[in-house]
Order: structure tokens, then C-alpha cells, then sequence
């Protein structure tokens, strides 16, 4: 294990997996069932936040109250809906290289994502994720993101102090994350959201996905020779 | 007609309609039929440029050759594959309320659209615009966005100088188009860039959708009462 490699703690729909849209798709047909019209991009913006923190805040524009039992019951129906996406989605370019390449420089890693369980284990499987590494879903932590709670436990599964993490995602909500651990955050356009959006986030760099990321590695301070 | 209130030329994907993530889709299934696979960012990225301008950047940075019969053939599944998508489209929030505003204080406008005639007949059944109101369609044109050609030749067709006209675009490709006519760019967040993309790409405001623009529609120095 080298001490000039950080620990990573990685994001899967939109850093390592293009599912992002796929969600956008769900959430919107979703709501559709319970009569609630959304424009996708205001979905999107909104995509990497658990749909319990992101719902009410979108029906609160709407003019609309949450509902403790509706959200539920909404969730229930995209998750559906999105698990039948699943075969489709496609590994983004450079994501298993990327965690070769961990492996290989002997990193400490973990997986920490907002989707709950039985989805991750589906999308997991498009992955190379060792056994041993630790993988934090939504069902692990009391609130998802963008608290920073899937993050710490992730880090702490790691036994790594949390600052000393590089967290890299694809939405504003890894990086606020990242921002109240006092981590390192690396962005990705990956996701759809634009380089500026992720710097104003915290993205300390940005990159078009895990590909490009591995490509200027070494901007990181990892020597990989 | 008031002289207070300058033409404007609309475009339709993503600002008047939500259609810009049906788009996105039908881009994505049509190159699977090829065997190309791109993530979605960077299709979304492109909506808006026709087939025959995006195709080529595309390709390229796949390290493929684009072949005009191959894009040919691509942009016919894509085409066939969105008309299927049309009954879905929503209207963005306060399309028509805007569309009825310009028609109550006299403004001159039009709508300038890369789409297909075929495809954008079936748009325009979702939107009050009087039979009077020219449309530009890709199919009008030699070269489509982002070249300003179909705003040049809404603005012609409305006979007034293209550099008096307002552009209402949801993209940069919309912006770029406005820069090289002199025009006034104002981009909408509705089709999913990112405020900071827009500006940089010139637009002078920065509206979340028609409605919004529709709320502070005197920042343009239109007066209302």
C-alpha cells in the first residue's frame, strides 16, 4: 500500500455507471402516475440527491405540499421503474480501467452511493468491485446525500480519516459532501452537469469522466511509475 | 405593433417544449443500432446542432470516420425513433402564456427550429402559434444550427434587420447563432445547460424558462401596461 495514494471514495450513477439519464427518465414517469409535471431538467439538477431530501424540495415549487406517504410511495414506483432500466445502462468509458488502476497502485477505495440495496447490487454487477471492497448504499446511513453521511461511513469502513479522502462525482451533491467532510473533491461531467457548476460546488478539478481522470492522474500527486 | 417591442425568434426544442431529453434518447438508440456508443452528456451537449454538424464532432473524438451515408442513415432511425417519442412531450411551463403575450402586445416573432418539417408539424399541434407566424425548419435551410442561417431566414421572413431581433434559445448553439447575426441572446435553462454555459456563450440574460422570462419581461425594455 503507498502512502502517496489517497483514499477514494467513489460515486456510482454518473462517475462510474451513464445512469443518469435513465434516473431523470424514472423520476419523471414517476411522478407522471401521481399527476405531477416536472421538466427533466429541473429532475436532473436534482439527480444524486436521495429522492426523500429531493422531492419535497421540488414539489415546494410546484406549490405543492409533501407528503410523508406519497414520497414513499413515489420512491417505491421509480425504483421500479428504474430497475427495469437497469440491463440497459452502460459502464461509462474508463471506469473499470480506473478501478484496475486502484487496485494495482494498491489504493484504499470504497463505493458510496444514495441508491438503496437491491439496485446496487444490479448495477454493481457491470463493475469490477472486489469483493473486499466496501460498498455504502442509501439503506446504510440514516440520510443519504448530499448529507455526507454515506461518504463518512465509506471512510470509516476504510478506516481512513475522513479529510484525507478524494471524492469523486459527477453532481454538486458529491462535492457539497465532500465540502463538509473537508475531502477533496473531484468532479466529473460525466453526469451532465456542466464544469462550472462543479467548480462553484467545490470540485477542486474537473474531469469528462473517469477515462480523463485516469489520463491526469498524476495531477492528484499519484506517481504511477 | 409597438416599436418598444423587438421580433423574436424561438426556437422550439427544450424552449418552448421539454423534448430536449426525448432527443437525447432517440440520438442514444439510433447509434446502439450502429453499434456507437456514446453517454448521454455528451449527445445532451450536442441537441440542438443538427445530425450532420454533431455526427462529425462525435465520430471524430471515437476516432471514427463519419460516412455522410452512414449519417444519413442514423439521422433517418433517430428521426423515426423521436416522432414515436412526440405524444409524450410536455409543454414547458409557460410556453403558450408567452406565445399569447406576443401576440397581445404586437410583437413580430417567429419560430426558427433545426427540426425536420415533418417533426416539427407535429410540435406545433402543442402550441398556439397563429398560422400567420412564420416557422423556419432545418428543411428551409442549406446549413443548420448552430449557423445562424434559420433565424436569418425567420427574420427575413418577418422583414425586419436580423440584428434587431431577440434569439430565445435554450442552447449555446442557439447563442452562438445570435452572436454571428448581431442579435440579443436570452437562454433558458429549460433544456438543461447550465447558466454559466450559456452566458459564456453569449447570452445577455438568463431565464429558468418562458415563464420566468415571461415574469421579467421588462428587463428586455418591453412595457407591458
Amino acid at each position: 500500500m503507498s502512502s502517496s495514494v489517497p483514499p477514494f471514495l467513489l460515486d456510482i450513477d454518473g462517475t462510474l455507471l451513464d445512469s443518469v439519464y435513465e434516473h431523470v427518465m424514472s423520476w419523471r414517469e414517476a411522478l407522471e402516475h401521481s399527476d405531477i409535471h416536472l421538466p427533466h431538467w429541473k429532475i436532473h439538477r436534482r439527480i444524486g440527491m436521495s429522492g426523500k431530501l429531493f422531492l419535497p424540495t421540488l414539489l415546494r415549487e410546484l406549490g405543492e405540499k409533501a407528503d410523508a406517504k406519497e414520497i414513499e410511495a413515489l420512491e417505491k414506483i421509480r425504483s421500479d421503474l428504474f430497475m427495469k432500466k437497469i440491463p440497459k445502462v452502460e459502464v461509462l468509458p474508463g471506469a473499470n480501467d480506473f478501478l484496475k488502476f486502484l487496485q494495482r497502485v494498491g489504493a484504499r477505495w470504497a463505493i458510496a452511493t444514495t441508491g438503496d440495496k437491491k439496485q446496487v447490487e444490479q448495477l454493481l454487477k457491470k463493475l469490477d468491485v472486489p469483493e473486499d471492497v466496501p460498498v455504502v448504499t442509501g439503506d446504510d446511513v440514516a440520510i443519504a446525500k448530499p448529507a455526507p453521511d454515506c461518504f463518512v461511513a465509506a471512510a470509516q469502513r476504510l478506516r481512513v480519516p475522513k479529510s484525507e479522502a478524494v471524492i469523486v462525482g459527477d453532481s454538486p451533491w458529491d462535492l457539497l459532501a465532500a465540502q463538509r467532510m473537508k475531502a477533496l473533491g473531484v468532479g466529473l461531467l460525466s453526469g451532465g452537469y456542466s464544469e462550472a457548476e462543479l467548480q462553484r460546488a467545490g470540485a477542486y478539478w474537473v474531469y469528462e469522466d473517469t477515462a480523463d481522470l485516469l489520463a491526469h492522474v498524476e495531477e492528484l500527486g499519484i506517481q504511477t511509475e
